[in-house]
């Protein structure tokens, strides 16, 4: 591109900030077409018809004599009546021009603010905190048609002819549906219409009249809890998130026992996939309500879980993953329509199910990859993705492993004396004095520790997992329990009961619980952890074998649940490898970071598709040697001196 | 390609029967493979896996010096086990081979029967007899995965990688509902299956074990009629003909009438929509149940109609059809999923929608061409599709115009006295006695005449369209009314009444009819019989004045009762320009042959989509204009000489 100064009388210089993008463009053109032949995206969904409102440019007035010009407003077309109305009732700021319409008569220095670029960036507002380029497979396209005359071409056609015509599109497609509603539609908006199109080639709703806010929702479904996350696809802003349980609990509380269900019960398949699917319906509308929109609205969305989740949520049968070699139906990433699986959205909405790596892991620890991005890194990181079902990731852009452990939901809270989600109410934090035993907590929705209230003025629910492994650990800093996990004996202390005829230690008396019985750890408490640390620790074992290395550069722990659990616990229980304290980091629910990330940019899932084809599965070893492993994983390790100090807070 | 002898140690000759096609393959592949490289196609459902029976050829022994070669079987590789098992079964006759497991040892000269061949011909067997080319978009394929291994890949990509290694397919995906069956069927049918591919690119059904027998249904939705084509999709035999009645009719006889419904009526035409899509599923179940097949195994649709018609069949809005420019909602031909209209068939069957020329002319006027193909001729064909809505193409390879005409359903008996279906009973033929004034007739599902037959033998329900216009005819013949319609005055005959105050004649007295009154031709009947025939005379000259021309080569009466109408009664009638006799056909229902055509070929339908943007669509004229030709076509031309000659029959 000749982007010299030209003597040319046909041509002038174009000067784009922040970018500093430059070059000549041709008399005449719009602002909106030179930005887009320097490379510079602004959004334009009116494509030229004034009405949007999202092109508008600041021009720069004055003499530049580092761009070699000297930019005027007059440089450019005089507005126009629609322009001029918009700037009367003061959205048009004055400096500012819509770029669709101002069209370049002489040298001009534009400044595109970041909210007319097509390409935004965002901050996902999870933990990570990390930036991405909001690119979404659906845009809206705002046409207005003339009135019909003889001889004219079907209302389809004609609406195609100007989507090729302002927007650039061609060989678009109608959805059928999309057909009907403009049939309905063309008529009582008198020709004025946005379309929402899919993928730049499938027409998928008409909507009478302007509108500007497709919705997509992406959805992380875990074996044991669903979480959905509304995101507004023009701005890429996270407008509402909803959680739930998985209501397939009722069936099963892991994988194997809900393989098991819809092997074994007439319609099991049936029944777990519906109750997923209604739950999934529910949390939009949830989400959504929360916002004061609507359901309707919601044109995308993507989709992450373990392959069993996967299969059940698209009601493809789970048989094959419950044997050896445990092969999935279908793996590659699936586009279809969000209706074919009974999602209540808009009829045209899709869906994007993202694929799954191999054996239980699944599209959930490729949205892990997106949201981690471990095959861009030089550190070799170790992703561990706590959830009923783990999923552990190791390397770095050399090479890739992952492996699934079958944690079980323990460290969720569940299968725990007084475990619970962690809720408000639930006890979150746990530390007790070596030499009284007496205990100290935190419970969610209230800032301030036990000890700084009046007794009895918190009323704990039950114990969530990030309480509960806190717990097991200062049990053993305590010596109450050995480093095999079982009660010390001989020790006498009023805090040591029997219940159900096991040991068990009071963490919170009656005075302070709000069923008015005490908050145990029982013997069987600190087994299920052990069970579940020890499984995760193994699969992590595995991988580094597996690479050849003793020790990782970085851990990060994702899942809901490793978003609250403090990195120096895990540690201490022995839940993850040894790693220096400030290379753990937490990175929240990194699947469905994943699953909002494959929402916002459409490019990022085909760079989905291509890493779960390049990460490599590592097999779970023979029984004889998981077993030693096993047992070997299973006892704590010594405490660290991060526990000490954070004992002392 | 080389083709002439080589000496070459690895290659030799191959000759194909009865084509006569040769060429020099290399040593060791396939007859299959080699007649594909030599242009011919031969069929193979089950690519090579000696189970589908569907690719023997016979090899021809002896010498053969006019090839220049010598031919034996021993030039081939000896069979294999399941070929030997075939032939001991008597499946497989002695000098056949399988060629898709037959390989190339030596010169070979096989004979490829027409029931091997992949593209096989057909002659539909509607009245025009044309023979067709059966290539439908849709074939099965049958394959076998081996057992799977740690490591490989999922069920779907299996599949598809034993699709392109067979069949040589590739780039296909797998409709969601596919997708469901495979997880269904896989694992029952040990790793057998019959996958149904649409269009080359698209999996719509995954069954389990061998299947060769595709279904499909060539729909022509009628104003009044709807007629339904059952099709073995492999054979391209037509298994079964259903028609009904279009229970539209209840909403209105006409499509300006059923728009009116649409526009004015709250869910008016979700109701029109939904009676159409019953009825077509009940005309698909009637079909298959006539020859003992399953309504589940229609796998592909095509659909004609009108673009009223057309558009609530979609269930699109009409309105814009009802008001000048008559512009439709979509005019180019749509491919679909069967179940999103309603249709209850395979539910991954496909349909596939004719397009639209202009106008009311639509998909069935689309489907006259197929069948009729006036494109194709140098003769100027006037074909006149005779309906409740009358479309008409004038024109041959050079330009091809159309209109419509709103006949009303005059002329297929109804709103006429004692106006029928043509169906058992119905006086389809009538002979009056210009002397005596009796009547002879002749009634559906019985071979002979009134006169032939005792007194009272006959028992008449009604009088069909064919019936009604021989009976006006007739009465002009025998001068009971006059060139201008009105019955003659001063006429004494025991054979006239007086019915509802309108002069009547009697054409069945109450002892030959089955309701026990008289069966009788109005005053209003003859009018509207008049209304009618003027309205299609009128269309037909319109477009030969836009054509240029003051008479036609040839006419093609179109349409179930185009079929039943005598040629000569037209002409006599008035209802089409005149024409030598012999130069007058009936087509039968050529717009439901049209839609067979398409689905049976799939380049047809290609061929359809150009040439309904190459006809040229001939608007009605103005109303004064249109008044004057009308007033003129109303009346009735001097009888010709046919006539006296049929009525010496």
């Amino acid at each position: 591109m000749a982007i010299h100064h030209s003597a040319s009388e046909s041509k002038h210089k174009v000067v784009l900030q922040p970018s500093g993008r430059s070059g000549m463009v041709p008399e005449g053109i719009t602002l909106l077409e030179a930005a887009r032949r320097l490379g510079v995206g602004i959004e334009a969904i009116c494509g030229g018809r004034e009405s949007c409102n999202k092109c508008m440019v600041r021009v720069e007035e004055g003499m530049f004599p580092q761009y070699d010009l000297h930019s005027l407003a007059s440089h450019l077309s005089p507005p126009g009546e629609r322009e001029l109305a918009f700037r009367r009732r003061g959205i048009l700021p004055s400096g500012y021009r819509f770029s669709c319409t101002a069209r370049v008569r002489g040298d001009v220095l534009v400044t595109v603010p970041e909210e007319s670029r097509a390409q935004k960036q965002v901050v996902l507002k999870q933990a990570s905190g990390r930036a991405i380029v909001v690119d979404p497979i659906v845009r809206l396209h705002y046409l207005e048609l003339e009135p019909t005359r003889a001889g004219d071409r079907a209302d389809r056609q004609r609406l195609l002819c100007e989507l090729e015509r302002r927007f650039g599109l061609s060989g678009v497609e109608f959805d059928y549906l999309a057909l009907r509603e403009l049939s309905e539609t063309l008529h009582k908006a008198d020709g004025a219409v946005t379309l929402t199109v899919w993928d730049q080639r499938l027409v998928i709703r008409v909507q009478p009249g302007y509108h500007e806010q497709p919705l997509g929702l992406a959805v992380d479904v875990g074996s044991t809890t669903l979480a959905a996350y509304l995101c507004d696809l023009r701005t890429g802003e996270l407008l509402a998130t909803a959680t739930d349980m998985n209501p397939q609990v009722t069936y099963g509380d892991d994988i194997m026992s809900r393989i098991s269900y819809a092997n074994e019960v007439a319609s099991g398949r049936d029944r777990l996939h519906g109750a997923v699917i209604r739950a999934i319906n529910q949390l939009a509308r949830n989400a959504t309500r929360q916002v004061g929109l609507r359901v309707r609205d919601i044109v995308d969305m993507t989709m992450v879980g373990n392959s069993v989740m996967h299969h059940l949520a698209l009601n493809l049968h789970p048989r094959s993953l419950g044997v050896a070699p445990f092969i999935p139906v279908v793996e590659d990433a699936l586009d279809l329509k969000a209706s074919a699986i009974g999602l209540r959205f808009h009829p045209g909405a899709r869906l994007h199910v993202l694929p799954l790596e191999a054996g239980f892991v699944g599209a959930d620890n490729v949205g892990v990859i997106l949201s981690e991005q471990p095959h861009r890194q030089d550190e070799v990181m170790l992703v561990i993705d706590v959830g009923t079902n783990g999923e552990l990731l190791l390397g770095n852009r050399e090479r890739l492993l992952c492996t699934s452990s079958p944690t079980g939901p323990a460290l969720e809270g569940a299968q725990i004396t007084h475990g619970m989600r962690a809720a408000p109410g639930a006890i979150e934090r746990i530390r007790i004095d070596p030499e009284t035993l007496d205990v100290r907590f935190k419970v969610i929705g209230e800032e301030r520790w036990s000890d700084e209230l009046p007794p009895g003025k918190i009323q704990a629910r039950g114990i969530c997992g990030s309480g509960i492994i806190e717990a097991v650990v200062e049990l053993f800093a305590a010596g109450v329990i050995t480093a095999s996990g079982r009660f010390a004996r001989g020790l006498d202390t009023p805090h040591l009961i029997e219940s159900d005829g096991l040991k068990a230690f009071v963490l919170v008396d009656a005075t302070q619980s709000a069923t008015g019985s005490p908050i145990v750890a029982s013997q069987r408490d600190v087994r299920n952890i052990q069970l579940a640390k020890a499984s995760l620790l193994v699969a992590a074992q595995l991988l580094m074998q597996e690479w050849g290395v003793d020790a990782v550069d970085r851990i990060v722990l994702a899942g809901a649940f490793g978003n609250v659990i403090d990195p120096a616990y895990a540690l201490a229980l022995g839940m993850i490898p040894p790693c220096p304290l400030d290379k753990i980091t937490s990175a929240g629910n990194a699947a469905g970071d994943g699953a909002c990330i494959a929402l916002l940019n459409r490019a990022m899932r085909l760079e989905a598709a291509g890493v779960a084809r390049w990460v490599e599965h590592v097999d779970q070893p023979l029984a004889d040697e998981f077993q030693s492993l096993f047992m070997a994983a299973l006892s704590f390790p010594p405490i660290p001196e991060a526990i000490y100090a954070t004992r002392r807070k």
